[in-house]
């Protein structure tokens, strides 16, 4: 039986288990266009939270917030065949204006590409001017049939992230180095492992001549691609003739770079974590880090006194507090705030006070012990923060570890398809027929050929042929 | 004659020189759409800094952020009707979605109003809940004829407050105290001087049952409508059925507000402050606050050891430094930064140091001088800034109040206008007759009934009844 207020068990029905978080943890709500959803404060808190630690790897890595329109003309989206063809079935588009129909149909942009191309073929003149390293954080539309909150939506938050280089290797090393942040992102902020790698010639963006992932295993065994880093070479800047003119006075065409992440984490965080009384929130994103709860303040005034104490203390600290002083029971407050994920409560009460203890409880391991009520109380939460990232991520990562599976033989593969037992790891011809098969009988995809190529095997086992790469199968959101 | 680079003179033609501005500041660049801008890294980053000021003081004043979608269903729009009539001749309409022709039009939002209201409808329940007090950060869109970057383009940058009050004086109240936060961020921040009342009942917002608002008035004579704040009652309520159950079990109607600033600031800032040197930014705003420009660093290596240090004295005090080691001249460094706007300069030149001396320049009027080369010019340049921003709000200031004139009868009025001498103060019968005979004689508009009435008059000079209100009439931007 489950309890008024509590949550399907994530045994029980994982993806009804994901909802209900999403609506009592507070994170949104929906609105009546599908695919379109409200980021309630806690929820969009936490994507600020997200932009604060990348807008300030961005900025040390030299990169520049810039804005580009949310409309795209129909004539410029399509100037690169690949692109209109990999997004076009997806846009909204807006006929009318000012109470006219238009006469060129403008795209909602589905990702910015073209504009930012369009762009550089404005500004860009001389070798002096380059690098180009612009960051977009906007909104973007892709109409979905399937949607999910932050997983799938047809309007999601993201930063774009669009550069120029003079020299090949320059763009390909910026690809890598990005891709690198989302991955310490992950480990240090998020406290999720990623599996890095190159997506396959079928899997990459369109108009990419390399597209890196990042990618989660959720613990339905099912993968999530969480961001990615793209080196399109020159083809981009060869459409939208954009050059500039090298020391040599020699016209030349530069290469280009583009890299994303979305709202999608805060899904990813939600099934990474999460359990079944709740979110689980990473500290370096939770909105409130700490919780203090007053117990029977009534019963001694040094309750409320100490509580607004270590407040300060928590606070002094750099921490986010929340002090609940409203007239709710404890017993409410615990759920409530198990619920919303809060990584640290101190609870305050007459009987610890007396022996001159407060109480504690971390969120993602149950873990419930006594301070010592003194001044050293904020440190200790303070310090509890790196604490609890990186148990978090050392749990995530065992899961992660023992859910990739070398497979030899297609029932193997099949085998940890269709058991959910995470990524199969497998020997691949490197032909496309192979990862059409493999959709079509298994509805999984590749994921990812991981940088760290070590062959286990000669062969491909789906169709015998010799292996060229190590490569990550799995299902996806 | 007009040097190379060089710009038009603001008394030769104001357009122009505003339109240059834009440009060679790099503030901005076109786009193919008309009336889409691209916001470049220099003026994103003076969007950021009003931001980051603002958002501060939303969160004071105990706001959160949220994200809503950016498209609205017809069906929405049309819930309160002053409120479609209002924006959908100005929306831009979304037909197709997916590949298919949509049921139902969605409107890009022009404003949001009608989503937060269907969401307030959907969370709000009881007085507990009260207040709720939202803030957005988005882009809008607003299909107009005549675009101009920054004052009035087709889809605009800005943050819209939402807000729900359980009585009528506290909405009141709250309408008030944000329009209060803008008058400071002028004050404080842009060194913008503005004059501030509520809009006639002809000039209100659609659906408001008060708008109030911020007004700057341009060199040129025309106000410019900074900011606006609206007290709305319980109409958007009663239309989306918002209620909640009070403390004396009774299901009753809370109140509502909204407001908003926009990147117009942004086109505030540059014609208030610019001169024909280029723009002249306020410190607060200033993506780079002081420039150390080193003069023939190759006569004596001090030059650029001394340009290092005083870098980091001046970062040392969290001030927004740039130290130009270019091979540009020094001339031309001075006209980049001149145009750029930048605050302060600081020139480390050989014959300088020899006397123990390192030369200064302030933007805005012109100042220079000596300052002696020791380790309190960080502390100087941080104490500037707010010397600046003083100064700068003092001239603006000066001219705002010399250019409000009372006048008395028709011809003055005229004059006023005509002549492009500012604010025309009027005492006004509050008949909207009045105002209908002056947009169309004088094309001027009604800016504000200032919240400071001191009558001057008997009879309103337009129709020559009993006057009401002093109002302020100008043509406006």
């Amino acid at each position: 039986m489950k309890k008024n207020d509590s949550i399907t068990p994530r045994e029980e029905d994982f993806a009804k288990w994901y909802s209900e978080i999403c609506l009592k943890a507070e994170l949104m709500d929906y609105t009546k266009v599908k695919g379109f959803i409200v980021y309630r404060p806690y929820g969009y808190a936490i994507w600020e939270n997200i932009q604060k630690w990348l807008d300030g790897e961005f900025k040390k890595t030299g990169h520049e917030n810039v804005y580009l329109p949310c409309l795209i003309p129909e004539s410029l989206m399509k100037k690169e065949a690949d692109h209109i063809n990999g997004f076009a079935p997806e846009c909204a588009v807006v006929t009318e204006g000012g109470g006219k129909e238009l006469d060129e149909k403008l795209y909602i942009r589905p990702t910015s590409e073209t504009l930012f191309c369009d762009h550089f073929h404005d500004i860009l003149s001389s070798y002096r001017d380059l690098p180009i390293k612009y960051n977009q954080w906007c909104s973007v539309v892709r109409w979905e049939k399937t949607t999910r909150p932050f997983l799938r939506g047809s309007e999601f938050l993201w930063q774009e992230g669009h550069t120029l280089h003079r020299t090949e290797a320059e763009a390909r090393e910026e690809a890598l180095k990005m891709l690198n942040v989302y991955n310490r992102l992950g480990k240090e902020v998020l406290a999720i492992p990623f599996v890095c790698g190159r997506k396959t010639e079928r899997e990459k963006f369109a108009g990419a001549e390399e597209t890196y992932s990042i990618e989660a295993l959720m613990p339905d065994g099912q993968a999530l691609q969480s961001g990615t880093s793209h080196y399109f070479g020159q083809g981009f800047a060869k459409h939208f003739d954009i050059s500039f003119l090298d020391d040599d006075n020699v016209l030349k065409t530069p290469y280009q770079t583009s890299f994303g992440v979305s709202t999608r984490l805060i899904g990813s965080i939600i099934m990474e974590h999460g359990d079944d009384n709740g979110l689980v929130l990473p500290p370096f994103v939770a909105p409130i880090q700490v919780v203090i709860v007053p117990v029977r303040p009534g019963d001694d005034p040094a309750v409320m006194n100490v509580s607004k104490h270590i407040k300060e203390l928590c606070e002094a600290e750099g921490l986010r507090v929340k002090l609940d002083d409203s007239d709710k029971t404890p017993g409410w407050k615990y759920a409530q705030y198990e619920m919303k994920g809060v990584p640290l409560r101190i609870d305050v009460g007459p009987r610890d006070l007396k022996e001159g203890n407060v109480g504690y409880a971390i969120r993602y391991n149950g873990e419930k012990g006594a301070w010592a009520n003194d001044e050293t109380i904020g440190k200790k939460a303070k310090d509890l923060m790196e604490d609890i990232t990186k148990g978090m991520y050392k749990k995530a990562n065992d899961y992660l570890l023992s859910h990739i599976v070398e497979v030899h033989t297609w029932d193997e593969l099949a085998d940890v398809i269709n058991n959910h037992k995470g990524y199969a790891k497998m020997m691949w011809c490197g032909d496309e027929a192979c990862e059409i098969k493999i959709k079509q009988e298994l509805n999984a995809t590749s994921r990812c050929i991981p940088f760290d190529q070590v062959p286990f095997m000669d062969t491909d086992p789906v169709c015998g042929k010799k292996a060229k790469y190590v490569v990550y199968f799995a299902r996806a959101y």
